[in-house]
């Protein structure tokens, strides 16, 4: 047993608060144990210059963390100038995930920007932010189809992400911050309501994997985000009864 | 009256969450209307170089803004890579403001930093998190008196901030974003529970302004700024017992 | 008596020096006591994008202080890539207070932009500053006057800034670098010709300050900039006979 | 069959040009079809700050691309003034991956910095850069051995990587560039000579994939990286003699 | 005689690999004794903005170093965040030089840059990236214009680049580094095929030097760069016989 | 004749007003024509990283251009964020060209950083400030050389600067900015006072230049220096007396 009591397949109490933030076109503060993360996102009637002109919308997302959201206040990036290399791996990869279930054409001559802020941290900030801030974006994007009249509903399917791992031999899902520094392998699993594998990321710096540990991480991964996939669509309610269907 | 119903008078609805962030020494979420700000305070057991060896401590101050915290999104300063103008001055004013009711060298070789996170903005930001501050600084201070055995109590005096204007040639206190707009002056007020004043900024940048307008703005300021500092009495309750007796 | 020898209401000796540069549409070289600013102003026949097609002109100010014009050198903000917090406040402060006395419209779309060089700094390099820069631009209005044929003369009024503080429980005026750094309080003003404030910013870090002790020393700023204004106009001479006529 | 006549598990020609650099501790150049990266090892007798006294060394690298590294030219970073993500991403990625191989206890107080700067690009340069940097680091240690007298040999594994990807519904293993843009899925891997897993990261932007998909595309990268730790072996012979033995 | 065995006018060994880069439009591997240059040169179909609608091209270049290209590893300018003065003052140089050569209106608007990279330093990398480059750009024009159809050939004479110094008062030509660092004066001369100079550098930050050792030192450099000019026509070959005769 | 009626051997107007800042350890500012630079010494007690411990002493410089010091605005480095690299090229140059008459082991572990800005340019901005700097140096050696008891006086020559150029095949000297901007060739000389050359920098970007021009170039400017160095020695008197006598 895990030492606040799971079992290895078992996830962290989720909790899900549906538009905090009066102004974005779609918010949610999400919980995964007492990681938080506010997610917001931002609909502008504009893309970058890379895709001017070619019918196509984009969707791209920041994340960034507050100084104290961790055990010890960090500098903040504005501070320094600059962003981090682990901030910035993380938003593309936030961008990567969730663009695998937008329908770039269908969305139009658009952007939306999921900014994720972690206001508190205890392990799996970025999988939780990939699930929160999919909410957001299906908040929004059903937001617009009632003013914007799309001819195919923009989001092709649901996708939420959880972290995987080995701690004393033994595979975990979702692990806590005190997990994830005693964990020889560490594995980001990102997967759509169709079981479709988008990111699998395995690391093992401290201790490479054999074959079969990557194959038990991947199964448990499988089984947490269809729960969390479960709990997005409650979560979603009417919101989220176009996502997947093609039509208008 | 004014177009949400209040007297000139009147502050926005006040509310206050004790302890949102689990980590930091000191932490409240603020609401004054819809403005919405997360402040915690860091207590790090070491000095900025020019203090080292002068038996004295530190406060200072950091503040920003989510992205979507306004009507529409703004860029992170920390992708822009540097602090906007605006942003110093406000941090600025907020550490200076709580230095002025801090004995550092009650406090020994310390640095506490406040971190205030506008999550939702409707006007007076940088008031309300100097109100916010105070009281995050507040259970640090507090809770640090149980570890570190202070001589003297550190906090000199309760602190509170907010803003006055003249909109339509009446002087109005705490003007939310849309009031703001339409002020020709704008002025932001800072007091002790002594009813001494801190700081006094007022701007006519739009109409210069009269003596006699100053002064009935100040006034009502001076109104606005008690009450507020009521709220924090309430809100901190034993934990503000000691404050500005000058005892361990 | 004050250190040099200055009653509580007496300003430091005043000089100006008139087109000390070649190329500026307006400059001024200004001395008071030791303090020494050089004030350009360089008109542009364009303004910043934000407005562009109303209409209208812009006013904006920077400012710099030469790395020995202080007692011990400074580093070169260019060298260390950003501008500190205090110049950035000190330059939005020069440009919002000459702002309040220039009619944009009437300026019509082109920039004005005001350099505040800082040669030799003996306290209150701010103030000093406004008050060379109001006659810097005043002589470029004066001279765009000739050539553009303005409908409406674009500048209102006149304005001047000066210091004002309490050392040892009483409050004096213009404050010498040696006076400021004992000043338990520190405020500066702006004032224009009409005697209406445009800026008022009074700190008390180390001691707060009542509100008599704020009247008082309202009182001898206005008294000193009343006098700053006189000799503003004798500077000036022909070139600010238009200001505040509001006639072409 | 490919475009370029392979099959689907064939590697593109592989070929080294040991110590093209006649100052670094160990350097290749390392040719994977017309991706060309020039390697470097460079052994510094100090460890970063958050290792200081632990009595362990510490492997790190940098990756850059030549401007004219790619069809068209890229603007440099140094001109940019900061680092991409992507170059940050990469070079996180070689850094990890060869330090889950040296025992950095055995390897003392001192860093290896490995350089990888790609002359020439025509898809897989991280994966090459990760192969080629271990070849270097495998001579720069067996250099430090002959002076140093290491109580255990600090390399404990031959370690390589390359890409697999899936064009047209078919898995296939060491994409070149015109490959790469056309994969719908792309999948990096680093293993070592005992053929276990150390990154495992696959990316379906454009379209998710399968679990048998992924384990097609996992057998095809372990039998390439099979081939290509034989090539390290050849290459590097008599200096790669103690690898893993954890003898001195 | 010199510590390598070279007459005070003898040059190290040339080597000149043409064409190592496959896309560049113009490219060469450049080796003077143990200094090797990568250059190559990009065209592109547009002008910087100065230069725009004007009729004319432009010719540009820029330098760098490997990290590892020293004998010690330097830090690279990427990971600083600016480029050195060492570096901007090379790279204007480059540029310059090349221009004086090129006729920018038959050129006609475009851009052709050039980048020297320095695989291995050992003295020289400034002379040695200006040899090159030359050749590297008389590649792209010559291809350039079998496709464009040039008016007039823009390449309008040869240009090479050597550095003299004085070493134990007798002066010599090339020098390597560890001669460099002995020097007491340094000079880079830059010069066409018709023997005219395009740059004259002389400094003597350790020692002043006289007329006679200038005088001394200048024809060294004229009698060195004769000879590289004869190496480049050698390395060119047809690709250079439309070189400065003006035709088409 | 000159446009300014000068002949080919005449330079412009010199003027000097020493000390005008009363905080550096010397100062001056120097009227060259139009051209106005103010110069300033200032001594720190310490010398930078790469020097500590070896018992010698530093010299270097800064140089910067007030934004409106020419014919239309400038941006601020300051703002921009980076030096530019004319800005580091001339401040190398005059930190170079310094040290060339100072015994850096006789100054003692102490840097002096001259600061040159210029508040006016009309052509022959780092020629004037190398001039006028040495003069600043040359005082904050005299006044040290009271204080500190050097055992050999550190200047051992003077210094001074000057341009020489071509127009319409004529030589001339000490050329202004709109003699400057017709130039064929541009060349900038130091010379110290025994006339040995410390600089020779000549470039012919928009036509080479011959030897013969060359030579022709090289001696007005010697003649223009010596000249220079007179109204030196004049404008420094009895401060100037030790330099180069090599006793205390």
């Amino acid at each position: 047993m895990r030492s606040d009591g799971r079992e290895q397949s078992d996830l962290r109490p989720f909790a899900v608060t549906l538009h905090p933030n009066k102004y974005a076109e779609g918010s949610v503060l999400i919980e995964v144990g007492n990681t938080k993360v506010l997610c917001t996102a931002s609909v502008e009637e504009r893309v970058p210059p890379f895709l001017k002109g070619q019918g196509k919308g984009w969707v791209t997302a920041e994340y960034a963390m507050l100084p104290r959201a961790t055990h010890t206040r960090n500098q903040r990036e504005a501070a320094k100038g600059k962003l981090t290399g682990r901030t910035m791996e993380i938003q593309r990869l936030i961008g990567r995930a969730l663009r695998s279930v937008v329908n770039l054409h269908a969305l139009g001559e658009r952007t939306i920007t999921l900014d994720c802020d972690v206001l508190q941290a205890d392990g799996g900030t970025r999988t939780t932010s990939i699930t929160g801030a999919y909410i957001a974006l299906a908040l929004a994007i059903h937001k617009l189809s009632g003013t914007v009249g799309f001819e195919k509903y923009p989001l092709t399917d649901y996708l939420a992400s959880t972290s995987v791992g080995i701690i004393q031999d033994q595979a975990v899902v979702d692990l806590n911050y005190d997990e994830d520094s005693k964990a020889k392998v560490d594995m980001n699993v990102v997967m759509t309501g169709a079981g479709a594998f988008v990111e699998v990321q395995g690391t093992g710096e401290e201790s490479p994997f054999t074959r079969a540990e990557f194959d038990e991480m991947l199964s448990l991964a499988e089984a947490g985000i269809r729960q969390l996939i479960e709990l997005q669509k409650e979560s979603l309610g009417a919101a989220g009864e176009r996502i997947g269907k093609g039509k208008p």
